[in-house]
Protein backbone atom coordinates (compact mmCIF):
# COMPACT_ATOMS: atom_id res chain seq x y z
CA UNK A 1 0.00 0.00 0.00
CA UNK A 2 1.34 3.43 -0.88
CA UNK A 3 1.70 6.28 1.63
CA UNK A 4 0.57 8.90 -0.61
CA UNK A 5 -2.64 8.25 -0.42
CA UNK A 6 -2.59 9.08 3.34
CA UNK A 7 -4.99 12.34 4.20
CA UNK A 8 -5.13 11.45 7.52
CA UNK A 9 -2.88 10.43 10.66
CA UNK A 10 -4.54 8.92 14.12
CA UNK A 11 -2.09 8.74 16.60
CA UNK A 12 -1.75 6.51 20.29
CA UNK A 13 -0.94 9.19 22.75
CA UNK A 14 0.41 7.74 26.18
CA UNK A 15 3.68 6.20 25.37
CA UNK A 16 3.47 7.34 21.62
CA UNK A 17 2.78 11.07 22.17
CA UNK A 18 3.81 11.50 25.39
CA UNK A 19 5.96 10.51 28.07
CA UNK A 20 3.57 9.43 31.05
CA UNK A 21 6.27 7.87 33.23
CA UNK A 22 9.07 10.31 33.36
CA UNK A 23 5.85 13.20 33.87
CA UNK A 24 4.15 10.82 36.59
CA UNK A 25 7.63 10.88 38.26
CA UNK A 26 8.43 14.77 38.11
CA UNK A 27 5.29 15.70 39.54
CA UNK A 28 5.58 12.68 42.17
CA UNK A 29 8.80 13.90 43.31
CA UNK A 30 7.47 17.11 44.01
CA UNK A 31 4.61 15.61 45.98
CA UNK A 32 7.73 14.01 47.99
CA UNK A 33 9.40 17.35 48.76
CA UNK A 34 6.12 19.27 49.57
CA UNK A 35 4.60 16.84 51.56
CA UNK A 36 7.72 14.74 52.65
CA UNK A 37 7.39 11.40 51.67
CA UNK A 38 9.29 8.73 50.67
CA UNK A 39 7.92 7.41 47.59
CA UNK A 40 9.37 5.26 44.67
CA UNK A 41 7.46 7.49 42.14
CA UNK A 42 9.20 5.04 39.26
CA UNK A 43 7.48 1.89 40.98
CA UNK A 44 4.42 3.58 41.28
CA UNK A 45 3.71 4.98 37.92
CA UNK A 46 4.87 1.39 36.90
CA UNK A 47 2.17 0.30 38.54
CA UNK A 48 -0.21 2.70 37.79
CA UNK A 49 0.55 1.66 34.21
CA UNK A 50 0.15 -1.83 34.78
CA UNK A 51 -3.41 -2.05 35.65
CA UNK A 52 -4.43 0.22 32.66
CA UNK A 53 -4.47 -2.88 30.44
CA UNK A 54 -6.93 -5.05 33.17
CA UNK A 55 -8.79 -2.29 33.96
CA UNK A 56 -9.83 -1.79 30.50
CA UNK A 57 -10.31 -5.51 30.45
CA UNK A 58 -13.07 -5.77 33.09
CA UNK A 59 -14.82 -3.36 30.94
CA UNK A 60 -14.70 -5.11 28.02
CA UNK A 61 -15.37 -8.14 29.32
CA UNK A 62 -18.16 -6.67 30.76
CA UNK A 63 -17.63 -6.88 34.24
CA UNK A 64 -17.53 -3.28 34.94
CA UNK A 65 -20.13 -1.41 33.03
CA UNK A 66 -18.78 1.83 30.53
CA UNK A 67 -16.22 3.81 32.55
CA UNK A 68 -14.10 6.10 30.80
CA UNK A 69 -10.34 6.52 31.56
CA UNK A 70 -10.30 8.92 34.14
CA UNK A 71 -12.80 6.79 36.49
CA UNK A 72 -10.67 3.87 35.72
CA UNK A 73 -7.13 5.62 36.47
CA UNK A 74 -8.90 7.01 39.70
CA UNK A 75 -10.38 3.19 40.89
CA UNK A 76 -5.99 2.19 40.26
CA UNK A 77 -5.20 5.35 42.09
CA UNK A 78 -7.46 4.45 45.73
CA UNK A 79 -5.86 1.16 45.37
CA UNK A 80 -2.22 2.47 45.23
CA UNK A 81 -2.50 4.88 47.67
CA UNK A 82 -3.27 2.25 50.45
CA UNK A 83 -0.82 0.27 49.00
CA UNK A 84 1.92 2.98 48.90
CA UNK A 85 0.88 3.37 52.81
CA UNK A 86 0.36 7.12 51.61
CA UNK A 87 -3.66 7.39 51.44
CA UNK A 88 -3.84 9.06 54.61
CA UNK A 89 -1.28 12.27 53.02
CA UNK A 90 -4.36 13.15 50.14
CA UNK A 91 -7.30 15.35 50.50
CA UNK A 92 -10.03 14.04 48.44
CA UNK A 93 -9.46 17.36 46.24
CA UNK A 94 -5.54 16.52 46.51
CA UNK A 95 -6.52 12.95 44.94
CA UNK A 96 -8.41 14.25 42.21
CA UNK A 97 -5.24 16.47 41.22
CA UNK A 98 -3.04 13.96 41.12
CA UNK A 99 -5.11 11.37 39.31
CA UNK A 100 -5.33 14.43 36.78
CA UNK A 101 -1.92 14.13 36.24
CA UNK A 102 -2.54 12.22 33.22
CA UNK A 103 -4.39 15.57 31.47
CA UNK A 104 -1.23 16.73 32.14
CA UNK A 105 1.44 14.33 30.47
CA UNK A 106 4.23 16.04 28.71
CA UNK A 107 5.06 14.99 24.90
CA UNK A 108 8.51 13.13 24.04
CA UNK A 109 11.37 15.88 22.61
CA UNK A 110 10.30 15.60 19.17
CA UNK A 111 6.47 15.18 19.52
CA UNK A 112 5.50 18.70 18.67
CA UNK A 113 7.84 19.90 16.27
CA UNK A 114 7.18 16.38 14.56
CA UNK A 115 2.95 16.88 14.38
CA UNK A 116 4.16 20.58 13.46
CA UNK A 117 5.70 19.75 10.06
CA UNK A 118 2.77 16.27 9.91
CA UNK A 119 0.09 19.10 10.23
CA UNK A 120 0.75 20.92 7.28
CA UNK A 121 0.25 17.73 5.20
CA UNK A 122 -2.28 15.73 6.92
CA UNK A 123 -5.23 15.91 9.35
CA UNK A 124 -3.79 14.99 12.79
CA UNK A 125 -6.43 13.37 15.36
CA UNK A 126 -6.05 11.84 18.69
CA UNK A 127 -7.33 7.95 18.63
CA UNK A 128 -6.51 7.08 22.52
CA UNK A 129 -7.84 5.39 25.11
CA UNK A 130 -8.27 8.05 27.32
CA UNK A 131 -11.54 9.77 27.40
CA UNK A 132 -12.05 12.94 25.64
CA UNK A 133 -11.75 15.66 28.79
CA UNK A 134 -8.35 14.16 29.38
CA UNK A 135 -6.98 14.21 25.89
CA UNK A 136 -8.65 17.67 25.32
CA UNK A 137 -6.84 19.06 28.91
CA UNK A 138 -3.58 17.46 27.49
CA UNK A 139 -3.41 18.95 24.28
CA UNK A 140 -4.30 22.39 25.81
CA UNK A 141 -1.95 22.00 28.72
CA UNK A 142 1.04 20.67 26.60
CA UNK A 143 0.08 22.46 23.47
CA UNK A 144 -0.41 19.80 21.18
CA UNK A 145 -1.78 20.63 17.81
CA UNK A 146 -4.56 18.39 17.21
CA UNK A 147 -7.01 19.08 14.17
CA UNK A 148 -9.01 16.51 16.07
CA UNK A 149 -9.44 15.04 19.22
CA UNK A 150 -11.02 11.06 18.69
CA UNK A 151 -11.20 9.05 21.37
CA UNK A 152 -12.55 5.11 22.33
CA UNK A 153 -15.03 7.27 24.53
CA UNK A 154 -17.11 8.24 21.64
CA UNK A 155 -17.90 4.43 20.26
CA UNK A 156 -17.46 3.26 24.19
CA UNK A 157 -15.30 0.56 23.24
CA UNK A 158 -11.02 0.29 23.98
CA UNK A 159 -8.50 -0.30 21.58
CA UNK A 160 -7.92 -2.77 20.15
CA UNK A 161 -11.56 -3.60 20.10
CA UNK A 162 -12.01 -2.59 16.11
CA UNK A 163 -14.91 0.24 16.96
CA UNK A 164 -12.62 2.87 17.62
CA UNK A 165 -10.72 2.39 14.59
CA UNK A 166 -13.74 2.02 12.21
CA UNK A 167 -15.16 4.94 13.80
CA UNK A 168 -11.99 6.97 12.87
CA UNK A 169 -12.30 6.29 9.47
CA UNK A 170 -15.94 6.99 9.21
CA UNK A 171 -16.02 10.70 11.42
CA UNK A 172 -13.07 11.71 9.18
CA UNK A 173 -15.17 11.02 6.21
CA UNK A 174 -12.13 9.04 4.56
CA UNK A 175 -11.47 5.67 3.14
CA UNK A 176 -9.82 3.30 5.68
CA UNK A 177 -6.32 3.00 3.47
CA UNK A 178 -6.08 6.89 3.75
CA UNK A 179 -5.98 7.10 7.40
CA UNK A 180 -2.53 5.94 9.09
CA UNK A 181 -1.94 4.76 12.57
CA UNK A 182 0.58 5.92 14.21
CA UNK A 183 1.93 4.29 17.68
CA UNK A 184 4.91 2.65 19.52
CA UNK A 185 2.37 -0.11 20.21
CA UNK A 186 2.58 -2.50 17.84
CA UNK A 187 -0.81 -4.43 18.91
CA UNK A 188 -2.76 -0.92 18.01
CA UNK A 189 -0.91 -1.15 15.11
CA UNK A 190 -2.11 -4.78 13.83
CA UNK A 191 -5.71 -4.11 14.91
CA UNK A 192 -5.35 -1.21 12.88
CA UNK A 193 -4.23 -2.83 10.18
CA UNK A 194 -7.16 -5.37 10.26
CA UNK A 195 -9.42 -2.68 9.86
CA UNK A 196 -7.75 -1.53 6.24
CA UNK A 197 -5.62 1.37 7.95
CA UNK A 198 -1.82 2.08 7.24
CA UNK A 199 0.55 1.72 10.17
CA UNK A 200 3.46 3.65 11.24
CA UNK A 201 5.37 2.21 14.09
CA UNK A 202 7.59 4.56 16.01
CA UNK A 203 9.28 2.90 18.81
CA UNK A 204 9.41 5.03 22.35
CA UNK A 205 12.19 2.29 23.82
CA UNK A 206 12.33 4.24 27.24
CA UNK A 207 7.81 4.22 27.61
CA UNK A 208 8.65 2.10 30.24
CA UNK A 209 12.03 3.02 32.02
CA UNK A 210 15.91 2.50 30.75
CA UNK A 211 15.90 -0.87 32.45
CA UNK A 212 12.34 -2.18 31.06
CA UNK A 213 13.36 -2.00 27.28
CA UNK A 214 10.33 -4.02 25.43
CA UNK A 215 11.14 -6.56 22.20
CA UNK A 216 10.96 -3.54 19.56
CA UNK A 217 11.54 -5.60 16.46
CA UNK A 218 9.31 -4.47 14.02
CA UNK A 219 6.52 -6.28 12.47
CA UNK A 220 7.23 -6.82 8.78
CA UNK A 221 3.77 -5.49 7.98
CA UNK A 222 3.93 -2.22 8.66
CA UNK A 223 4.34 0.54 5.58
CA UNK A 224 6.22 2.94 8.28
CA UNK A 225 9.25 2.14 10.47
CA UNK A 226 10.30 6.14 12.16
CA UNK A 227 12.42 6.72 14.74
CA UNK A 228 10.63 9.56 15.89
CA UNK A 229 7.64 11.91 14.73
CA UNK A 230 10.39 14.30 12.90
CA UNK A 231 11.92 10.79 11.07
CA UNK A 232 7.93 10.10 10.34
CA UNK A 233 7.20 13.46 9.10
CA UNK A 234 10.65 13.36 6.83
CA UNK A 235 9.83 9.52 5.29
CA UNK A 236 6.06 10.80 5.14
CA UNK A 237 7.52 13.48 2.48
CA UNK A 238 6.44 16.70 4.54
CA UNK B 1 -25.47 32.44 36.91
CA UNK B 2 -22.55 34.05 36.72
CA UNK B 3 -20.28 33.66 34.14
CA UNK B 4 -16.74 33.13 35.97
CA UNK B 5 -17.64 29.57 36.66
CA UNK B 6 -17.15 28.69 33.01
CA UNK B 7 -14.32 27.24 32.39
CA UNK B 8 -15.31 25.91 27.90
CA UNK B 9 -17.04 27.72 25.78
CA UNK B 10 -19.28 25.45 22.98
CA UNK B 11 -19.58 27.23 19.51
CA UNK B 12 -22.39 27.33 16.78
CA UNK B 13 -20.71 27.55 13.65
CA UNK B 14 -22.73 28.10 10.63
CA UNK B 15 -23.62 31.89 10.37
CA UNK B 16 -22.16 32.50 14.19
CA UNK B 17 -18.44 31.92 13.43
CA UNK B 18 -18.57 31.23 9.45
CA UNK B 19 -20.35 33.58 6.88
CA UNK B 20 -21.60 30.73 4.95
CA UNK B 21 -23.08 33.03 2.69
CA UNK B 22 -20.91 35.08 1.88
CA UNK B 23 -18.60 32.21 1.06
CA UNK B 24 -20.96 30.52 -1.22
CA UNK B 25 -21.77 33.79 -3.48
CA UNK B 26 -17.93 34.27 -3.85
CA UNK B 27 -17.38 30.98 -5.03
CA UNK B 28 -20.37 31.00 -7.12
CA UNK B 29 -19.34 33.70 -8.62
CA UNK B 30 -16.45 32.04 -9.90
CA UNK B 31 -18.07 29.01 -11.08
CA UNK B 32 -20.30 31.65 -12.88
CA UNK B 33 -16.90 33.33 -14.98
CA UNK B 34 -15.72 29.63 -15.47
CA UNK B 35 -18.44 27.72 -17.05
CA UNK B 36 -20.05 30.90 -18.38
CA UNK B 37 -23.14 30.47 -16.54
CA UNK B 38 -25.65 33.22 -14.76
CA UNK B 39 -26.49 31.97 -11.59
CA UNK B 40 -27.23 34.15 -8.85
CA UNK B 41 -25.52 32.84 -6.48
CA UNK B 42 -27.26 34.53 -3.31
CA UNK B 43 -30.59 33.29 -4.09
CA UNK B 44 -28.71 29.78 -4.35
CA UNK B 45 -27.02 30.02 -1.08
CA UNK B 46 -30.76 31.16 0.43
CA UNK B 47 -32.45 28.13 -1.31
CA UNK B 48 -29.27 25.94 -0.38
CA UNK B 49 -29.62 27.28 3.93
CA UNK B 50 -33.42 27.05 3.00
CA UNK B 51 -33.34 23.05 2.60
CA UNK B 52 -30.95 22.96 5.60
CA UNK B 53 -33.49 22.56 8.33
CA UNK B 54 -36.27 20.80 7.02
CA UNK B 55 -33.87 18.34 5.68
CA UNK B 56 -33.02 17.71 9.26
CA UNK B 57 -36.58 17.42 10.61
CA UNK B 58 -36.78 14.66 8.05
CA UNK B 59 -33.69 12.47 10.29
CA UNK B 60 -35.47 13.73 13.58
CA UNK B 61 -38.85 12.95 12.50
CA UNK B 62 -37.62 9.04 11.41
CA UNK B 63 -38.36 9.82 7.69
CA UNK B 64 -34.74 9.37 7.25
CA UNK B 65 -32.39 7.06 8.66
CA UNK B 66 -29.91 8.98 10.21
CA UNK B 67 -27.81 11.55 7.27
CA UNK B 68 -24.77 13.25 8.20
CA UNK B 69 -25.05 16.62 7.24
CA UNK B 70 -22.79 16.58 4.03
CA UNK B 71 -25.02 14.10 2.60
CA UNK B 72 -28.31 16.12 3.65
CA UNK B 73 -26.32 18.99 1.52
CA UNK B 74 -25.80 17.09 -0.99
CA UNK B 75 -29.94 15.92 -1.33
CA UNK B 76 -30.19 19.25 -1.26
CA UNK B 77 -27.65 20.47 -3.78
CA UNK B 78 -28.83 17.60 -6.28
CA UNK B 79 -32.64 18.98 -6.33
CA UNK B 80 -30.84 23.35 -6.82
CA UNK B 81 -28.75 21.87 -9.51
CA UNK B 82 -32.01 21.47 -11.65
CA UNK B 83 -33.92 23.95 -10.26
CA UNK B 84 -31.46 26.27 -11.18
CA UNK B 85 -31.04 25.28 -14.56
CA UNK B 86 -27.01 23.70 -14.32
CA UNK B 87 -27.23 20.25 -13.86
CA UNK B 88 -25.48 19.73 -17.03
CA UNK B 89 -22.64 22.03 -16.55
CA UNK B 90 -21.16 19.56 -13.66
CA UNK B 91 -19.77 16.05 -13.67
CA UNK B 92 -19.94 14.41 -10.13
CA UNK B 93 -16.32 15.52 -9.02
CA UNK B 94 -17.98 19.29 -9.54
CA UNK B 95 -20.60 18.51 -7.95
CA UNK B 96 -19.12 16.66 -4.79
CA UNK B 97 -16.23 19.74 -5.05
CA UNK B 98 -19.13 22.24 -4.68
CA UNK B 99 -20.98 20.07 -2.09
CA UNK B 100 -17.65 20.85 0.03
CA UNK B 101 -17.99 24.38 -0.18
CA UNK B 102 -19.51 23.98 3.58
CA UNK B 103 -15.47 22.67 4.03
CA UNK B 104 -14.36 25.99 2.79
CA UNK B 105 -16.37 28.18 4.64
CA UNK B 106 -14.36 31.58 5.88
CA UNK B 107 -14.42 33.49 9.09
CA UNK B 108 -16.43 36.54 10.20
CA UNK B 109 -13.36 39.16 10.34
CA UNK B 110 -13.68 39.47 14.30
CA UNK B 111 -14.04 35.39 14.27
CA UNK B 112 -10.12 34.27 14.66
CA UNK B 113 -9.18 37.22 16.30
CA UNK B 114 -11.97 36.80 19.24
CA UNK B 115 -11.32 33.10 19.45
CA UNK B 116 -7.60 33.32 19.72
CA UNK B 117 -8.23 35.51 22.43
CA UNK B 118 -10.87 33.23 24.32
CA UNK B 119 -8.89 30.02 23.72
CA UNK B 120 -6.24 31.40 26.63
CA UNK B 121 -8.80 31.05 28.77
CA UNK B 122 -11.47 28.80 27.60
CA UNK B 123 -11.64 25.31 26.06
CA UNK B 124 -13.23 26.27 23.11
CA UNK B 125 -15.50 23.46 21.28
CA UNK B 126 -17.72 23.33 18.34
CA UNK B 127 -21.12 22.10 18.81
CA UNK B 128 -22.69 22.17 15.10
CA UNK B 129 -24.61 20.28 13.24
CA UNK B 130 -22.15 20.03 10.54
CA UNK B 131 -20.44 16.74 10.72
CA UNK B 132 -17.21 16.13 11.91
CA UNK B 133 -14.89 15.59 8.42
CA UNK B 134 -16.48 18.96 7.75
CA UNK B 135 -15.92 20.75 10.97
CA UNK B 136 -12.20 19.53 10.99
CA UNK B 137 -11.74 20.35 7.33
CA UNK B 138 -13.52 23.49 7.84
CA UNK B 139 -10.88 24.47 11.00
CA UNK B 140 -8.22 23.17 8.90
CA UNK B 141 -8.83 25.59 5.61
CA UNK B 142 -9.99 28.47 8.14
CA UNK B 143 -7.59 27.96 10.33
CA UNK B 144 -9.89 28.08 13.51
CA UNK B 145 -7.92 27.24 16.45
CA UNK B 146 -10.43 24.75 17.93
CA UNK B 147 -9.46 22.62 21.11
CA UNK B 148 -12.28 20.51 20.54
CA UNK B 149 -14.92 19.19 17.57
CA UNK B 150 -18.02 18.15 18.66
CA UNK B 151 -20.69 17.88 16.13
CA UNK B 152 -24.60 16.40 16.67
CA UNK B 153 -22.98 13.38 14.38
CA UNK B 154 -21.80 11.76 17.59
CA UNK B 155 -24.89 11.21 18.84
CA UNK B 156 -26.92 10.96 16.02
CA UNK B 157 -29.00 14.15 16.84
CA UNK B 158 -29.41 17.30 15.48
CA UNK B 159 -30.24 20.41 17.57
CA UNK B 160 -32.12 21.81 19.30
CA UNK B 161 -32.73 17.90 20.73
CA UNK B 162 -31.14 18.02 24.02
CA UNK B 163 -28.76 15.16 23.40
CA UNK B 164 -26.36 17.46 21.66
CA UNK B 165 -26.17 19.52 24.14
CA UNK B 166 -25.78 17.00 27.13
CA UNK B 167 -23.07 15.39 25.22
CA UNK B 168 -20.65 18.13 25.20
CA UNK B 169 -21.12 18.83 28.68
CA UNK B 170 -20.37 14.86 29.21
CA UNK B 171 -17.46 15.25 27.06
CA UNK B 172 -15.98 17.91 28.31
CA UNK B 173 -16.27 16.40 31.82
CA UNK B 174 -18.08 19.60 33.31
CA UNK B 175 -21.00 20.30 35.28
CA UNK B 176 -23.73 22.09 32.77
CA UNK B 177 -23.37 25.40 34.29
CA UNK B 178 -19.55 25.53 33.24
CA UNK B 179 -20.13 25.47 29.77
CA UNK B 180 -21.40 28.43 27.50
CA UNK B 181 -23.02 28.25 24.36
CA UNK B 182 -22.56 30.45 21.41
CA UNK B 183 -24.48 31.17 19.06
CA UNK B 184 -26.01 33.88 16.53
CA UNK B 185 -29.50 31.80 16.73
CA UNK B 186 -31.69 32.17 19.85
CA UNK B 187 -33.29 28.79 19.07
CA UNK B 188 -29.79 27.22 20.02
CA UNK B 189 -29.27 29.12 22.65
CA UNK B 190 -32.93 28.40 24.76
CA UNK B 191 -31.96 24.47 23.77
CA UNK B 192 -29.08 24.89 25.73
CA UNK B 193 -29.99 26.71 28.58
CA UNK B 194 -32.94 24.14 28.99
CA UNK B 195 -30.19 21.35 29.47
CA UNK B 196 -28.38 24.24 32.10
CA UNK B 197 -25.68 25.55 30.17
CA UNK B 198 -25.21 29.16 29.47
CA UNK B 199 -25.71 31.35 26.66
CA UNK B 200 -24.04 33.62 24.83
CA UNK B 201 -25.74 35.25 21.90
CA UNK B 202 -23.61 37.21 19.42
CA UNK B 203 -26.34 38.53 16.73
CA UNK B 204 -24.81 38.37 13.20
CA UNK B 205 -27.56 40.58 11.26
CA UNK B 206 -25.70 39.63 8.39
CA UNK B 207 -25.82 36.39 8.19
CA UNK B 208 -29.27 36.27 5.50
CA UNK B 209 -27.74 39.07 3.42
CA UNK B 210 -28.25 42.87 4.30
CA UNK B 211 -32.12 42.86 2.93
CA UNK B 212 -33.14 39.57 5.31
CA UNK B 213 -32.00 40.94 8.87
CA UNK B 214 -34.45 39.07 11.58
CA UNK B 215 -35.41 40.25 14.65
CA UNK B 216 -32.52 40.01 16.85
CA UNK B 217 -33.94 41.07 19.89
CA UNK B 218 -32.72 39.50 22.55
CA UNK B 219 -33.76 37.24 25.07
CA UNK B 220 -33.27 38.57 28.27
CA UNK B 221 -32.54 35.18 29.68
CA UNK B 222 -29.01 35.21 28.06
CA UNK B 223 -26.13 35.29 30.49
CA UNK B 224 -24.61 37.28 27.77
CA UNK B 225 -25.46 39.82 24.65
CA UNK B 226 -21.99 40.43 22.86
CA UNK B 227 -21.86 42.38 19.52
CA UNK B 228 -19.07 40.19 18.36
CA UNK B 229 -16.30 37.62 19.47
CA UNK B 230 -13.80 40.61 20.73
CA UNK B 231 -16.50 41.56 22.46
CA UNK B 232 -17.66 38.42 24.05
CA UNK B 233 -13.74 37.97 24.73
CA UNK B 234 -14.04 41.16 27.11
CA UNK B 235 -17.20 40.71 28.64
CA UNK B 236 -15.97 37.03 29.76
CA UNK B 237 -12.64 38.76 30.83
CA UNK B 238 -9.81 37.50 28.61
Amino acid sequence: MTTSVIKALTFDVFGTVVDYRGTIIREGEQLNRAKELHVDWAQFADAWRARYGPSMDRVMRGELPWTNLDSLHRLSLNELLVEFKINDHFTEDEKDHLNHVWHRLQPWPDAIPGLTHLRKRFVLATLSNGNVALLVNMAKYSALPWDCILSAELVQAYKPDPRPYQMAVNLLGLRNHEVMMVAAHQEDLRAAQAQGMQAAFVPRPLERGPHNVPDLTPDPAFEVVATDFMDLAQQLGT
